[in-house]
């Protein structure tokens, strides 16, 4: 995932090691970075390491690492016992804490005062302004959110906005090590609520929660929609190559020719969706149901396999030629 | 795509050959179809016969059939020169004319005249009611939707939906049909418009819009967040298998939790977007720009034999094991 690069940070610190950044730790150990991981409940700590060896082996296992490689990921891995021992030399650290902003906010002073002064703080916040979390700090200007999808270690997309007082050399960097690590950092403009990831998929969910609500389909049908026919074409590109797909003149004439159709569609989305217990309780049944007592560690292990998968068919066949 | 499957019927005409229709041929004919291809114009079936050489073509290079296997392709297909002549014998027709309501009831009366007594005919309509459509026929009984998504012979889910006088048994032997031939029905509970498919498409691209007119990313950030993120889930999996495996308890404990979450963004997505002429021609520039002179055809060329490996992949290791 990131064949012939050298990460352009070679000391990492993770910081908070829940589902997020227990990821994380692969994606710079892999990435040849000397990785320090640490939380500040031990018990998290341990079991993110349990983790770690665990997904270590299934990837061994499924061929896309070798023994030796593994071997090299699990040396780089200093399970640190302290706050200062994980930051100590480390260019850039990866928090991954929980998303309340007055604990990020207390998290984040003790990082600035920590950690060295080149060193970037990157927060994988979801959803906070890092205006808000660094405002007043010393380091606010080395302060950014670097938010990836769920697990890093498999889904390349990370989005990437700083505060306002965030210095643009930050981003720079942070940008030029996510790539120099396998990551495709992806830049916003300004903040919005739930950046671009979460408010995209929050409008596919409102749609596919309301046809459920209103029984135009069952969580069967709204499932297979996607995953045997619209996210095929997602697996490649967004909305907006999709579209130069499906015009002979590109973009410009597929939504000149059917901009009436979409604003007609539009009209009749509902926006008043509601999850009440009820419909709550529906959907998990039939989500259940449709799994077929599949759980959800086996359906992790599939979806990771499969994505990885889906990953090397792009890396090997790449839209604009050897890149 | 139909491995070990033999088609439930074994004559089909396909009625209208542009994009949708041409595709049609080649999932039929690959199936063992004999299939009767028909146009009411001559120039369209023509072109529908040059791009059908020439996909089979593309097909055989790419190694996704043997030389031999597109012979048989192309031996089953009859270019057909009058709409009765594609008709005899056909157990099941599938229509993709102009989706305008007062021309699909001409184009429905036609065929349920001509087509013998036994034939479903099937619509690519991905907007019209059958009910509206197949309203006042003899044969309303044997009429139903069976929506594709561009292009039908790359991805498999097809939208199936009878209208009010659509018979329980023409709704079975459809989907049986289509899944012979080796699509994926999707069936909808009852009308709504767009269906569920162009419903969420409009869910995502409205958002994609609005983020790209609230100047909070531009389209190449809009479109890395889905190809590099969202969408290698959803190539795996619909909204509702993502929430399972987003949370150890399974989609009820992911909506439980995260509800108060999602109620927050959808109060915060905009609903009043609209297409302007502005707007379209920054999103059309924007796109060309992203997409760096690759051609649309060497967009769907890429796109097609992408999605047919991705296919392969999910095939190959199955959710369920082997099925």
């Amino acid at each position: 995932m990131n064949e012939g690069h050298t990460p352009t940070i070679s000391t990492v610190a993770v910081v908070g090691t829940g589902v997020i950044g227990r990821s994380w730790i692969v994606v710079f150990a892999r990435a040849g970075c000397e990785t320090r991981a640490w939380d500040p409940d031990p018990a998290q700590l341990e079991r993110a390491r349990a983790w770690f060896e665990g997904e270590v082996a299934r990837l061994t296992e499924a061929g896309l690492v070798t023994a030796e490689g593994a071997a090299s990921w699990r040396d780089r891995v200093r399970w640190a016992r302290t706050q200062a021992e994980a930051l100590e030399g480390a260019g850039y650290v990866q928090e991954s804490g929980p998303e309340r902003l007055d604990i990020k906010c207390q998290v984040y002073a003790q990082l600035d005062r920590l950690a060295g002064p080149a060193a970037i703080l990157g927060s994988s916040t979801s959803a906070l302004d890092m205006t808000a979390i660094a405002a007043g700090l010393p380091g606010s200007a080395r302060c950014i959110v670097a938010h990836p999808v769920n697990p890093p270690h498999v889904i390349p997309a990370v989005e990437v906005l700083g505060g306002a007082m965030t210095a643009t050399d930050t981003t720079e960097r942070t940008c030029a090590f996510l790539v120099s690590v396998g990551q495709t950092p992806v830049r916003l403009k300004r903040f919005a609520p739930g950046f671009i990831l979460n408010r995209m998929q929050a409008a596919l969910v409102r749609e596919a929660v309301n046809l459920v609500a209103d029984q135009v389909a069952d969580v069967e049908a709204v499932d297979a929609v996607i995953r045997d026919g619209l996210g095929l074409r997602w697996a490649l590109m967004g909305p907006f190559a999709v579209a130069s797909a499906n015009a002979d003149g590109g973009a410009r004439e597929y939504f000149t020719r059917y901009g009436a159709s979409y604003n007609a569609l539009w009209q009749d989305l509902r926006a008043d969706t509601e999850l009440t217990p009820d419909l709550v309780r529906r959907i998990g049944e039939e989500t259940e149901a449709m799994l077929r007592g599949v759980s959800v560690a086996d359906l992790m292990t599939w979806r990771d396999r499969l994505i990885l998968g889906i990953r090397r068919l792009k890396t090997r066949h790449p839209l604009h030629g050897k890149e």
